[in-house]
């Protein structure tokens, strides 16, 4: 990939990004109830009037990260609709939990506020943080920076000591679990909470982050020839299905994560690590030699997995394998992290833009046809990802993608680091 | 279609069952710890020991019927694999419920016994009733279709009564809905139980049959041109997604209960509701005219579904859908069923069965292409439909299903009636 050509895949994206602001701005907005519609067709008509809480909080985020770090979007409207969206997030998403003096956030609202769903994982909350935490940042509301680190502690509790709070109810045959989702969503939350912080914040996260790493190392499994997606709390392989498992975009998710923890830290081994098993394996692996495009989900023994949309391609993968390639790039100057980065760029650009209606379709069949048409649903919101800024053409530092993802998201890849 | 091609069907799908039930009296016993590997792959392997309990309870109702209902699988080992199958599910199935003094089943047991997880719905609880009742009458054991009858009393009462009980948190905007699954199960159930026994169980059931039925009506929406899968308990649509939703096969499904239902009280009318609205429309909507084969999940309105597997062709609907049309052919005799049937068989017979080895794909992509290769799965059982002991072979009354729907099953078309 020539340093021209990276140019235009720079203007390319800086053009998508526009255009996916505008339409969710045109879109999404409830004046009525205040907070965000979700499910939007191909068109932008809303159809379905409900509020998922993942994407509420995303949205948040994202208007708060626009305005804040890039000139173009620093504009009233942006922030205005940021602070109702906060404000109808804030009104309505927490509800009780089923243990005595905890809080959980709700999955999914209707749009008027009221709950019509709970999950029993930690994700609402962690979008829910997200979002408070980056509209404190815009706003200077100390009081939306302690509700996020509330909201943290608690989740922290859930995580390392006691999950009961979650809802689920305890079964002998329920072994405990790491997911790679988990510890990967962790970090992210510590990333955004210690920004710009003081030493004091830094400090508080400090050991919960190297915690977070360790606990994603672990899912380095058969002899450092594959990532799973979930292994035993003590870092070894499950039997069965959920053992084999393997999702792709999470691990190159989590392998941009990882280098931007190390690049952070000055953690040369943690650098190497993250690229040679959480980016380059897993798009070996992931990778469909056929078709093209990142699988969904995967066995690392070749069984056939069970999720039935386990050969779809699906956006959200393909952002993370984006920037996870282009920092990998950007920090070692490796040519062959370019020539992938170009192969994923093709596809992703070459399937999943709507030239006529705007926005991104999300959901490819194996063969690269649309299989949904909607540009919103119930897992995806805003689809921006941007290269943007790059002073080293050649290096393309610069990208910044809050992609939507069914499990988990990009968000706090900082336009300056 | 011809008198000749039904007298082929029917061969056709005697020698699929033959070949269908030797599959898994071969790969799916578990002799060490009892009960059923239902995790199969394409050969035959045990890709996962985990043991789902609607599969277990299936592979024990079905056992039965056979040996109780058909001469040539009267046979000792497959008694005995029945009742190695219901001491098992009987053992570990049952779990204390969050009400106290309530009961629920498992959705999933590790190879031992130990659950792993509990739906927070009706359905591990539906078949296990199945496999009690239809156990206690090749067995003569009394106790069981006592514990069958016990569990339905319960059942009766989270869908009647209080649902408290399921474990799902009461929420604001978590509305009451009819969903066409739990009447439709619940008709099956009744249908089961009363089967062959005396006035006192018959008069028992009665109200709750007929209550099922106006469930089940319910369903008949826009006046009279959709069924859809979700309305209120009073019988209007509810609004979005879930309003909108579409499931052609279980609408077939519940075309051929309520057909069963007419049958057996001489209802008429009913019979004209349920080939009219429940067999001739889901067939008109829910067939793909592009690739053959019916959708999983459609929205009334031509919204594209959220549901990332809407579009994909999955072997139940096409067993419901053939029953469902027989029937109705059975009962009326109109010509026009009889070409509805034949092109269901054709695309069925031409896509599901593996000819290689064995048993039906459960899982195919919206041109027809098998999407995942395993022969069991959390969702997917022994695949068995037939027509067999045809007196008027244009007629074809006769035919079996066990077919191992995702959402629901059919079991009790009598081979008799």
């Amino acid at each position: 990939m020539s340093v021209v050509k990276l140019e235009e895949c720079r203007e390319r994206l800086r053009t998508e990004l526009d255009n996916v602001v505008d339409f969710w701005l045109k879109y999404s907005h409830d004046n009525v109830h205040g907070g965000f519609f979700t499910c939007i067709g191909k068109d932008g008509k809303v159809y379905d009037e409900l509020k998922y809480v993942w994407l509420q909080g995303r949205q948040v985020w994202m208007y708060c990260r626009l305005y804040r770090t890039m000139d173009r979007f620093h504009k009233p409207e942006i922030l205005e609709a940021a602070k109702a969206g906060g404000a109808f997030l804030r009104k309505f998403a927490r509800v009780p939990g089923t243990s005595s003096g905890q809080w959980k956030c709700a999955f999914c609202l209707t749009r008027d506020g009221k709950a019509v769903k709970i999950q029993r994982t930690i994700f609402s909350e962690c979008f829910y943080i997200m979002a408070m935490d980056e509209l404190s940042r815009v706003t200077g509301d100390e009081d939306m920076q302690l509700e996020a680190e509330e909201m943290m502690k608690q989740l922290i509790y859930w995580v390392q000591k006691d999950s009961s709070g979650l809802g689920r109810p305890q079964l002998p045959g329920d072994i405990p679990i790491n997911s790679m989702a988990v510890p990967m969503m962790l970090l992210c939350l510590v990333q955004q909470l210690v920004e710009g912080r003081g030493q004091e914040v830094v400090q508080k996260y400090r050991e919960l982050g190297n915690w977070c790493v360790q606990q994603i190392l672990q899912h380095i499994q058969r002899n450092g020839t594959a990532i799973l997606e979930n292994v035993s709390p003590e870092g070894s392989e499950l039997p069965g299905c959920l053992g084999r498992l393997q999702n792709p975009g999470h691990a190159l998710e989590a392998g941009w994560f990882l280098l931007q923890f190390s690049a952070e830290s000055g953690d040369e081994e943690l650098q190497r690590t993250a690229i040679d098993k959480f980016v380059e394996l897993p798009y070996q692996y992931g990778w469909d030699k056929e078709h093209g495009g990142l699988f969904y989900f995967l066995d690392v023994d070749g069984h056939c997995p069970t999720q039935l949309e386990w050969s779809m391609k699906l956006w959200w993968p393909h952002c993370e394998a984006l920037i996870a390639i282009l920092m990998a790039y950007s920090q070692t100057k490796r040519p062959e992290l370019l020539e992938r980065f170009s192969q994923v760029y093709e596809y992703t650009f070459s399937h999943f833009p709507d030239a006529k209606s705007g926005e991104w379709f999300g959901y490819l069949t194996q063969e690269g046809r649309v299989a949904l048409d909607l540009k919103g649903g119930p897992f995806k919101g805003k689809n921006i990802i941007e290269l943007d800024n790059c002073q080293d053409a050649r290096a393309a530092e610069k990208i910044l993608s809050p992609a939507q993802g069914p499990q988990m998201s990009i968000f706090n890849y900082q336009l300056d680091n």
